[in-house]
């Protein structure tokens, strides 16, 4: 390995190409021509995110690994909340002139890492210079057979509204980790991890899928704005709603979350700041847990195949959303342009 | 429309939405969702290519238009490259905080122009806020049957190497617009035009893959970093060698270009910046032609149905490239890192 800078874009893609294997099954022309193909068959569910130094992440206290974790680890999380199996990705990649070869070796392993855990296939994507660290993916899934596709879509009053993952957690650990860098891992480790390296929830949204073939399938999305701005997206009140019929009647919510069920790092770093720990589960971002609805009858069998499956309400006929008998209007989620 | 600055992401959306259709046929879930559906059915092409300014454009001179519009040709001229039919794209766009809404809209028509041509669906993609304008864009485009793909690999001594385009026109054109602005399109329109808004070539793109369903394909490729740099590629001499037998033999080029064939504007330019037109049509970069070879019996078919198309040499079994008997080791394309 070189001990300088790369010399070339062909250094960087031989690097590239000890953690990304060339072929894999189920890709009939993989990464190196201009377009890679895959085979038809199965509808593919797609997804495309940013990742960027100073707005996503910083690298003054994420590692390389961490980072190419958390580039793939977030779009796979749009995959979960889908449904759908993770298949493979494009990855364009934006690399200061300052990266060295080191570096991309470890952001490189933490993504193959991950992508190998759910045997994905990286088939193209772009390289530049840029001034700061530049990631943009594109993911690729199989639905699992037909009606297997979980859209946000499709809430009725009464379905029970529910969380597979953490709320709040990655927010404290962000706090923290923006206050006083990597030592916050010491007292907060847990808060640290959800926001460094999240895991995305494969295995529960392929679990909702299997649950809505034969019956009224969930709503499911990827919480990762706070539920104060994701959950009306779910209720189709705000955000493109390009799937939702217009004509339908509108949603409110009735949310019950105990400070008692939060994460104990959470509930630990709200006493230490003085806040409250449902707003801050409420407000969340960054959680990438799945955020759904469902009929009540379907809430047994969920509970007892989903680890860290956790009903918090119910879907009401109303427009409003409350939370512990309070509406959640006065607290405000993350918006990049606001 | 307001004044000022874009308020939030939903005002953004909500002028996307003006240009890019939520619905189209043959994309089952659109955008709004965690993630686009795309049915499943015939093999998917996919590309993907990073869009950066001051990189790969400048707003001083090219127009928001021309911006939106370049982003996407560029991608679609990898799909041309494959013989591949447009269906549909993702857009991760990163917008500087000054950004105003009559520039955002012109980028959107600029887009939008280009995708409503070829019917293409905008499925998805992400917003953030950044310090330069950054467009990263995937694009899925559909094979016309089976053996439809053309991929770079396949040529074979004896074959005749073509191109559809023109070679050098981009780069007088950059060199003028770098030099002195818009100003630059009154000497040199075409140059800059070619520069500014070039046309994937998707018309020859499928017209070729139509020609390889009943005989040997020819091998394709999207000529942008010049073919100094691309030719070795098409030959397997460098780059990603996935798509080629590593057992294969070795690949070389006799090119003919006389320069009275080049663009009158290249040829004017040359003179009047004492450059030899023949090194700048090979050196080129963002020409976005096709660069493709093919057995010397398909020609006569070629150049009857595709305008445009230009045989420059042959490919032979040595591993040199020679272009009007000059080897051209020596000159160098576009290289991001070096």
């Amino acid at each position: 390995m070189p001990a300088g800078p790369f010399a070339s874009e062909d250094d960087i893609l031989d690097t590239l190409g000890r953690y990304f294997p060339l072929r894999k099954p189920g890709v009939l022309v993989g990464r190196g021509d201009d377009c890679a193909l895959l085979p038809g068959g199965k509808p593919l569910s797609i997804s495309s995110d940013l990742f960027l130094e100073d707005v996503h992440f910083r690298t003054s206290y994420a590692t390389a690994e961490e980072i190419g974790h958390k580039a793939l680890a977030c779009n796979i999380s749009d995959l979960a909340a889908c449904g759908s199996k993770p298949l493979a990705f494009t990855l364009n990649l934006g690399l200061p002139r300052q990266t060295d070869p080191t570096w991309l070796n470890s952001f490189f392993a933490g993504m193959g890492s991950l992508a190998s855990r759910y045997g994905m296939a990286l088939i193209g994507g772009d390289l530049s210079r840029t001034d700061k660290l530049l990631v943009s993916v594109t993911v690729f899934g199989e639905v699992i057979g037909v009606g297997g596709f979980l859209s946000r879509a499709g809430s009725m009053p009464g379905d029970a509204i529910f969380v597979v993952g953490a709320l709040g957690l990655a927010r404290a650990g962000l706090f923290e980790l923006e206050k006083r860098g990597r030592s916050a891992l010491e007292e907060y480790p847990k808060a640290c991890q959800a926001l460094l390296k999240p895991e995305p929830m494969v295995d529960a949204g392929l679990m909702l899928a299997r649950a809505g073939m034969n019956a009224r399938p969930p709503a499911l999305m990827d919480l990762s704005d706070g539920l104060v701005r994701d959950l009306p997206r779910l209720l189709g009140l705000s955000g493109e709603t390009g799937v939702w019929d217009e004509e339908g009647e509108t949603l409110g919510a009735e949310l019950i979350i105990p400070a008692g069920l939060l994460h104990q790092e959470l509930i630990a770093w709200c006493r230490a700041n003085g806040k409250n720990p449902v707003h801050e589960a409420l407000l969340g971002g960054d959680d990438y847990a799945l955020l759904g609805s469902c009929a009540p009858d379907m809430l047994a069998a969920l509970h007892a195949a989903i680890p860290d499956f956790w009903e918090i309400g119910v879907v009401t006929a109303g427009d409003k959303i409350f939370c512990n008998r309070e509406p959640i209007d006065n607290l405000k989620g993350f918006d990049h342009f606001s």
